[in-house]
């Protein structure tokens, strides 16, 4: 459990810092470049700025939270793949040979797996935090994936996971999961707050077929008909049709939003996370960056529901954090920008002819 | 000089090896995800090894080559800087303190940076290559920007630069500029080979007022009337309404093409190099990466006619290399996901289910 419940932690969460952003606008100015011409690298150094009150941010400390859980919608057929694939890349990424393995070996950030819901029996490992809260969501097709307390474990989960890692030294944290079976939920969370008709907001996941896709339109459809979820009831939307790692997403971004850290957000189901801690505390959006444009088909209307622009488009699919974990170059990128370039002044440059 | 004359060169660069990338297209089908979930990061992956001939490639060595140079069409009041400001600016590249500075010492790039035409005099350096062709060029708006023998030393000083770091070990190249005017020279190439109309490919380049663009649009297209460059004669077309970094640049891609190296192309100036190159030798193009889009209008047009599609678009209008040097993050990236991640075999996962 956490010492704060997750609404003292929202009442934590304080708009970035105004004077930060402006200390850090006005050196971009007097940078050797003309104003503005390093675009969105110039806008995240400000973001970055506001969201730690550091005039010239460091993001030298990074971690990848890998949220790993399993999904009982997946007996509905829903998914190219079987569901003990979850449980086998747990494996795989404790081995280091996932994608995110390599990914974050090359970013320089750690990665740290937690279990919040996988179904099958995991090994005692070092790196694996064992946070599971049950093995695996109920099918909802036929009832709630979870109940309100279990979604609000979830939360905590989340919450507790980012607040370790801060207290071991993070400057940037990054969202990842694995969970065969979960752009299902995903995309009935989108549905629900997007208000877009499911198919719409629904995709091809690992890569099912035709019949597949209308499988899961059809079933996510039929979901929402009996559950009703109410946007304005964030928990009870996570209770109805979530993921257990998508409710530990949504705490990793109020956590990390409340101890001021950036949060680079993966994909589809990482967006969806985040739409929920949205939902709960509307004051954590400007402490989210949007790391790609995933091509499942939702994530579009995801990250406009969110106001964020993707800083990549790479045509991914894969989520684990991969996205996420590619961008932190770029938010990289954006501090040394702010921290190390010449002044006109330094440099003895000419400005602008008038 | 060079040892092999322009057209020789281009006789050395060959179509990429098809067997390389069969073998690293069915490396990557049998890696620890779903079959292209990784997007541009396989497609690129392959590419390299089409590239290199190597079925798992690797970029640990890597420069960014930044060629400056002053433009006699600046007299026509084209830019919002004053030419001095190149001068200033190679100063400060020396001194690390610009974007390209910071950037590539985040990349874990070297920086070479070589004069082939700066108006002004700069310091001895041993970081500075003197390949100075002349002291900027000649106002295109009055006659033409450069000689012929002028435009081909501009293609062989970038062949000798590139060439020189090949002998020094390169596995990445990336192509930078720094040269107050040279959008106007980029915009003219850009018309010449997209046939778009002047205003259509015309930008504000460092920052030029709706009078300054109206100035800049008419200067290119007075001068594209008297000097009516003839497309299908790359050398014409550079002496015409060319620069000599523009020049470089294209020698610096038909250098690395005929080693077989993977090339970066920065922003609108540096495309218009690759440009020259693709003109004088089509079998350039595999070798070339579109790093990012910048925000110069005619950009796209660019790499529409180029066949490439940009891997960022970060709002950037710098040059200098600063989006190619950006971008090799996401090609190391792609050479680390091919080499380094497990196999469904290697990990004992399960398959698609059928």
């Amino acid at each position: 459990m956490t010492a704060l419940s997750i609404t003292e932690l929202c009442d934590q969460i304080r708009p970035l810092d105004e004077a930060a952003m402006a200390a850090a606008q006005a050196r971009q100015d007097i940078l050797t470049k003309p104003q503005g011409s390093l675009g969105r690298l110039e806008a995240l150094s400000i973001q970055l700025a506001g969201i730690t009150g550091q005039v010239l941010p460091t993001v030298d400390r990074k971690a990848v939270i890998v949220l790993t859980g399993d999904h009982g919608i997946a007996a509905e057929g829903v998914s190219a793949y079987p569901s003990e694939v979850t449980t086998q890349m747990v494996v795989n990424l404790l081995r280091g040979g996932a994608a995110i393995s390599v990914l974050a070996r090359q970013a320089g950030a750690r990665v740290v797996i937690a279990d919040v819901g996988v179904a099958g029996d995991l090994p005692e490992h070092p790196d694996l935090l064992n946070r599971k809260i049950a093995p695996g969501t109920a099918n909802f097709a036929q009832g709630p994936a979870m109940t309100r307390e279990q979604a609000t474990r979830s939360l905590e989960a989340g919450v507790e996971i980012v607040m370790d890692q801060v207290s071991q030294g993070l400057d940037l944290v990054a969202t990842g999961e694995m969970g065969i079976g979960n752009t299902t939920p995903a995309s009935a969370i989108t549905a629900v707050y997007t208000g877009l008709p499911v198919d719409q907001v629904t995709g091809r996941g690992t890569g099912v077929d035709d019949a597949g896709l209308a499988l899961k339109i059809g079933t996510i459809g039929r979901a929402l008909a009996i559950h009703q979820p109410d946007p304005s009831d964030p928990l009870g939307v996570l209770s109805a049709v979530g993921g257990f790692e998508i409710g530990a997403i949504a705490g990793v971004c109020l956590g990390a939003a409340a101890h001021r850290l950036p949060i680079l957000v993966d994909g589809f189901i990482s967006a969806a996370g985040a739409l929920v801690a949205a939902a709960l505390c509307p004051n954590v959006k400007p402490y989210l960056i949007a790391s790609h444009l995933s091509v499942e088909r939702g994530h579009t209307a995801l990250w406009q529901t969110l106001g964020l622009k993707p800083l990549l488009d790479m045509g991914l699919r894969l989520g684990e954090g991969t996205g996420a974990v590619l961008a932190m170059h770029l938010v990289e990128a954006a501090c040394c920008i702010l921290s190390e370039m010449a002044t006109f002044e330094d440099a003895g440059i000419s400005g602008p002819q008038d």
